[in-house]
């Protein structure tokens, strides 16, 4: 398909424009029997919401979400359920000086030669707001994650150069940070550092990280759909992302092998516990276990207030200055999309999990 | 589908184990017309054959291919093109002591929890073996991307600490490094680390990366599909890989808007090029027209001589020392392998991207 | 994905239910500039618009289509369109008296054993409303083929007993007929059968025949995607359908092949024709330049107002008799989605058929 | 993909043609734990090899499958399984005189036009050979389905115009009859009728039936991918058939609805049932515990001994003869192809109706 259906069993399918009616999702392959209405979806859309802080843009949109289909007496109907956002503060206004300019860092010249012309307003299609779709699944599929005892925390691991320090690191600081850094400290550092920025008309980047406990042994196909690899795709298909880790991921290869190995024991539960987690929480592309612990490097958001330079759709080279209202900082708002790609992604294979062995067929078959 | 099928119009299906009958592949999607031979894909196997260098086993395997279909009077017709290689030199009483214990870093403990019981011979389906499919498919999809002008660089930019200096990097070196490093120099280096490694029963990682030259502006679907998210999902299927990044990957997280943004020009030919490629060739998920530069992080190989904590199938504590012909490096076999995954994504991309414009679609229809 | 999501290069995803909020459909991999607006889908959801004959169910539905993203100025701009008719006519009270009884020949039983619970009103999912989104999306596809060359005419073959006759068949009579039937006299004859059954508290069903005219040579995957295949899946997957035939169909099957075969010639225009068609079109799973030729068997609505045997939820032994508001015949208003399901298959293979030829993709991408 | 992968969980990709090096088909997604070996899987292919009876084509081949790979300790690994038969007969003289004219009713002259070229020799991957990978697979989804306790019985109905008469029949009878029908009165008359066809150099066509009986309720997607419409295309993807139909099928489109309507009952289990079957075992694409009954209508084998009127490659009009060995009829031998994709098919489709319930999820991976 053409780039805006995700998923096998549990897929999702996005469609939307920043400047267009609205953005939404259809989730196909939502189990029946799941309760669910607009109060469980919105507090993650809120959490991607611009306007809550002087980090993000000042733009207010309320985002809120409506249930078109799929639900009946509060609870799924095991039938797509499709999901709106109308868009109400479309100032187009402000894109019209740099319609015909390619903005740096930002897809418009690759969306003109793709498809012969663009919808010029905020970014169209490759706008963050498409994101909006994104999470709202995300929040279903979090839901569903959740009857089954699995628990993701997902936060700003570093801000530019500011990174939390291990030591002074509580989960349960994290929605006290305006910047989602579970370590106060390092966010009052980073906070300082984007003002700095945001004074020099310049932007700046980060690193996500993401936490995922109570997965069952064995989750992620071994060959081509390995549930680290799987999850690689879902959180570098989010605009601005550059780079996926996995476990000690780039640090590994500078490990030894007697170093990086994680040796399996016994705990006081007689269960197979690994004593590290170099690996982060994946072996094989299967799950083992351990948490799975990955990394996502954010670049800095390319709509900056300085004068860049450029050239037009009728190649003259120019200067353009971006106006508007733009995120000096993408991080803290993309906390909650990774989150919910890695949601998708763990229910999606979950799913396809099920057919594993013949016996555990048979038995839900015969049972 | 489970896992072993890569790929939507050009789809690989790999199939084999390390200590069965043989390993293959078979590429459906392929357009017919293609001069192809054993000739034309052996070559991209030798460079992924063990028993090359000192740093790989010293297990002699010939890996040679058998075209079995879809090759008609030396071209392609258009049908599925099955390759196979018969496994020869299959010595499974090495395996036969470990077969109970689940081997650190290894996929072991998560093949048993999935599927019940496993073919431990080798790794059976985990083992490297697995990936003489992917370079099989890889050599097809590499002479496609010839036939359209596109040419891919793999190497190895980094083993363990050693890494090359871009100063004294010259490509036309790679195949004069028994390591696949375009700097003789940091070759050098990287020989005695791992000899060092080789000693003390130990084993190193590092770092391969890929250079796409001659890529069409536009290639890449715009949200799940983005070209680098792709690609990510393709070299992260890699068995050890653990890392991915695209340009300045999480380097990137640390720079300004200003500094990572690529301004656009006029080149002299009166085309449009970006003046520096920190976005390493995508924008937006598409092609913008520069190299796609991609880096990959191998963790150090998992089975080293060295004695391992470690648990049985029974459950209990027991100590391992893995015996048997393995290298002590994963890395340089693993370029043509990273390589192969680029080759067919970059196919498939190209296929998908056929389609995004109506004139052209009646161009070649009615043209 | 679980059935809301069909096609794989030019894909759609439906959604909705007969009494929830609306009804959908998301179009992903729709070329860009393709001109677009409600006016020209409309049309076709009138096709299929409740109302309008005494033939169909009096229900007053407006089924005003919008379009809520995928267009700017008037063209499609490549990103997924989004389509959206809200349900204005939900007289669900009629439904509560049967809401726990399994009606005969729907699918009320079946949700229940799958999904553990349904909605219950006007057969959710399983409604004729759903087909709303398969004839918006079959209105872009037209346009598309439009633009190609390729028209499909779709009429009503027989009703009951009652057939067309070849000699007094005309096209340009279809929409003279209220029950899209290409010959008046049989038109009439099955008016006046149907006022019987509807007198009866009984109904009828029929068979659509669609005629394919333009298509290229060669469109078509020779194995499991074959043209007739994929056709086949397409209309049966439309409730009510219980058979498929291509060209003679059936009827193949008593003839010999030196009746059945179509010998090749050469027409005055040296191009290569066949000089009978009894395969309908298609051979090998390929066009082969002839008009494509498919027929469809409708079943008689299961919903009638005779009083009927069956069971309740909790497994007694009931009476029903069905109320509100049903169409004695499902045949007319299905005529438009068959066209749809069609036209949404042509396009599809169209686009898979772009890579068949090395040489042809050479020209694509080198000009 | 390109069409020669089948199924989304329990998915095949099959290989080869006619006179090339062997034909196969490696099937991914077999669950873990099924007893296999090669002695499980040859008797289906022996239902479809030549040279059995007089009514087949004289060639002699043995069609010994080999597994490549997916099995170890005779029971499978949940990995991909491998299966190649080597080719062994490939008179291929008999057809270079051929070689350039289009055959009737073969899919010549659309492989021209779609790859630029073909393998001319026995059809090349249009050739009955291409099912030995679907009966191959077929034999391992009839041994899951066995475990299930769903069986399926497939025959041919009729041939020609003989066709089984339903007071005679015994299905205990299928394999006395050369022709796989239940009846041996209308089996001997229609071997007279074949003979006559012979005689003739014509060929004959046929029906065939198939019955499930043991499946759960509530297999299916109830939209696009509905259990009837993914039969369909399974069986409409092997090359021959023209037509499909279930339960009543066409005949459906002349009852009424109080004709046709299955009337639910409580039978003395105290289980739900129908009262009559006119659905063929399955409503709103849902299975509903009938049995599922299914007819293929094959037309009459194109490769006819008498002389034909034609074109070749040069766009001359020629006369052409074909030689060599040809089944007068392909139905005996079609019947376990059939047999298999339906089987294929309902294997996929029973993998994907795990996820239906959020409750029997929980209870797999919580219980």
């Amino acid at each position: 398909m053409s780039g805006s259906v995700y998923g096998t069993i549990f897929s999702i399918t996005t469609w939307g424009e920043s400047h267009g009616n609205g953005v939404g999702v259809v989730v196909d392959g939502c189990p029946a029997g799941l309760p669910l209405n607009e109060d469980i979806i919105q507090p993650y859309l809120n959490r991607r919401k611009p306007g809550q802080t002087k980090y993000s843009t000042p733009r207010k949109e309320e985002d809120k979400v409506n249930i078109l289909s799929g639900v009946f007496e509060g609870k799924t109907t095991g039938t797509p359920i499709s999901l709106v956002v109308f868009n109400e503060n479309q100032k187009s206004g402000d894109y019209s000086k740099i319609s015909t300019a390619y903005r740096p860092g930002h897809a418009d010249y690759c969306f003109d030669q793709k498809y012969g012309f663009r919808d010029y307003r905020g970014g169209g299609r490759s706008s963050g707001r498409e994101t909006i779709g994104r999470v709202a699944a995300g929040a279903i599929a979090n839901a569903i994650l959740n009857e089954l005892g699995i628990k993701i925390q997902t936060y700003t691991k570093s801000i530019g150069p500011i990174t939390i320090n291990p030591d002074k690191t509580d989960f349960n600081l994290i929605s006290k940070s305006p910047l989602y850094m579970p370590d106060l400290e390092a966010s009052e550092k980073a906070e300082e550092y984007l003002l700095q920025q945001m004074q020099d008309h310049n932007s700046a980047g980060g690193i996500i990280e993401c936490v995922v406990s109570g997965m069952p042994v064995g989750i992620g196909e071994p060959v081509f759909d390995k549930l680290d690899a799987s999850l690689a795709k879902a959180v570098m298909s989010i605009g601005a992302v550059k780079g996926f880790e996995i476990g000690e991921g780039f640090k590994a290869s500078t490990m030894t092998g007697a170093e990086n190995n994680d040796p399996f024991t016994i705990d006081d539960k007689n269960a197979i516990r690994k004593t590290s987690n170099h690996a982060g929480g994946i072996l094989g592309g299967m799950s083992d276990g351990s948490n799975i612990l990955l990394r996502v490097a954010i670049k800095p958001t390319p709509s900056i207030f300085k004068t860049q330079q450029t050239v037009n759709e009728t190649k003259e080279k120019v200067e353009i200055k971006i106006q508007g209202r733009h995120d000096p900082i993408i991080v803290p708002r993309a906390v909650v999309v990774v989150e919910s790609m890695v949601a998708i992604t763990l229910v999606d294979q979950l799913f396809m999990g099920m057919t594993s062995q013949l016996n555990r067929i048979k038995d839900f078959y015969k049972g």
